[in-house]
């Protein structure tokens, strides 16, 4: 029996015999809107956890560690164990959603230069937008952890930006989360997908990813699935 | 015949003969949240224009500029004209309002250091926070700017902290707008008053500003002129 340590809208977390390695298993729960709109989808969390893997393996290559250890089954994966830092660190280089809100700027404006957001990862706040002097204030981090997570974003933007456009795919905004393990070293953590990238093909415009869901635009499953083809899915990592 | 420049919630903005000087009304209407709340309030105009200017001259004292050039009726005064940037800037040295909603800390605590925050100031979008990123990428302001009004932001935060603090009054938070001149430079306009200040009583904890409106704890007026007297009012500026 595995020890559950934590379920949260989109994944388990569960002890493993090793005290630094959990198990990530991947849920079929769609969530959006802070929890308000939820569905079941069978083959999301195949789906998450194979390209989530992908992309962490992708970034390995190109020298940037992440907590992720390996896929173990469909849905599960093994990932080094961290303490999360409570922020949400968004990296924008398309305007769209609460970005498109906040400044009136039309969905789909390319930005002058990438902007990184922080949120605070506390859904009874509503994941509010914070400055680092918020950040500060509640010490979710210090002035130096913050420059570390902006410019470890800004380097996986770059990354994750060049591969994605290879693949015909603009990204457009993304969200990260920052953990700190055993060592105090701060390594990227939870998950990269279509759950958490806003993924549009440079074509077609289409949206692949989560707004599919939120914003009912048809199949959340053949979105997911366009993206892990072109990562180059199927063959098993 | 004066002739309108603008009319806001608070006030209205008149040429003059002029054309570097404007003339401010201050109106007896009382808005909250975004304008969907509103009373008349008789007096509320005079003891603003009066606070404001009593305000304007203590910074003057101390060596900070503004648009302020003097009161010339019970309602009015006359002001340089400036290119306001579209920015509220809210410095904060105790938790209240939107701050301990957005971080979850109870109002009355007092905060580690002064806080700035930028809003942007668009009815339309409700005046939301803005990060340094936000506002570069809308062009509202300049990274230099930016730097400028912090700075300027925290100096008159000093100056008025410790003003209040004479007058047994907590400077909890407050709001300021700056604006250019013809030559460029950078002044502070706009007003401080109950209306863009929160101002507790040090003994009582009474609240001595507009909280007074928008949580409907008692008159208005009595809580302004308060604060009037206490800044010395009577001997007319
Ligand atoms: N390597 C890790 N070690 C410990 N916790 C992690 C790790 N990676 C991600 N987490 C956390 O595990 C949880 C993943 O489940 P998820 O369904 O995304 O939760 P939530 O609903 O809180 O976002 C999140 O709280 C995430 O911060
Ligand atoms: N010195 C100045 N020159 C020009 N405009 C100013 C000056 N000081 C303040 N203002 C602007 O005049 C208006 C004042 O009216 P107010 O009722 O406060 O308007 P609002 O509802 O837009 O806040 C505001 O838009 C403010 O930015
Ligand atoms: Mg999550
Ligand atoms: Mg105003």
């Amino acid at each position: 029996m595995k020890e559950l340590l934590y379920e949260g809208k989109a994944k388990r977390i569960y002890k493993t015999e090793d005290p630094d390695i959990v198990l990530v298993e991947y849920k079929d729960s769609a969530t959006a809107f802070n929890g308000q709109k939820k569905a079941e989808i069978t083959g999301k969390g195949r789906l998450n956890n194979e390209i989530t893997s992908l992309i962490f393996l992708k970034l390995k290559e190109k020298g940037i560690d992440s907590h992720f250890i390996k896929r173990i089954s469909e849905t599960e994966q093994l990932v080094k164990k961290v303490t999360i830092i409570p922020l949400e660190v968004v990296v924008r280089n398309t305007a769209a959603g609460t970005l498109s809100k906040r400044l009136g700027i039309e969905e789909g404006r390319q930005l002058s230069s990438p902007i990184v957001e922080f949120y605070l990862k506390d859904d009874r706040l509503g994941d509010p937008l914070v400055t680092e002097s918020h950040i500060l204030e509640i010490k979710a981090a210090t002035a130096e952890e913050i420059n570390i997570l902006r410019e470890k974003a800004l380097q996986i933007n770059t990354v994750l930006s060049s591969f994605f456009d290879e693949l015909g795919i603009n990204l457009v905004d993304f969200k990260l989360e920052f953990g700190k393990d055993r060592e105090g070293q701060i390594l990227l953590a939870d998950e990269i997908s279509p759950d958490t990238c806003r993924l549009w093909d440079k074509q077609t415009n289409e949206k692949l990813d989560k707004d599919v869901f939120r914003r009912d635009l048809g199949s959340l499953t053949e979105a997911y699935e366009t993206i892990f083809k072109r990562l180059g899915g199927h063959q098993h990592v």
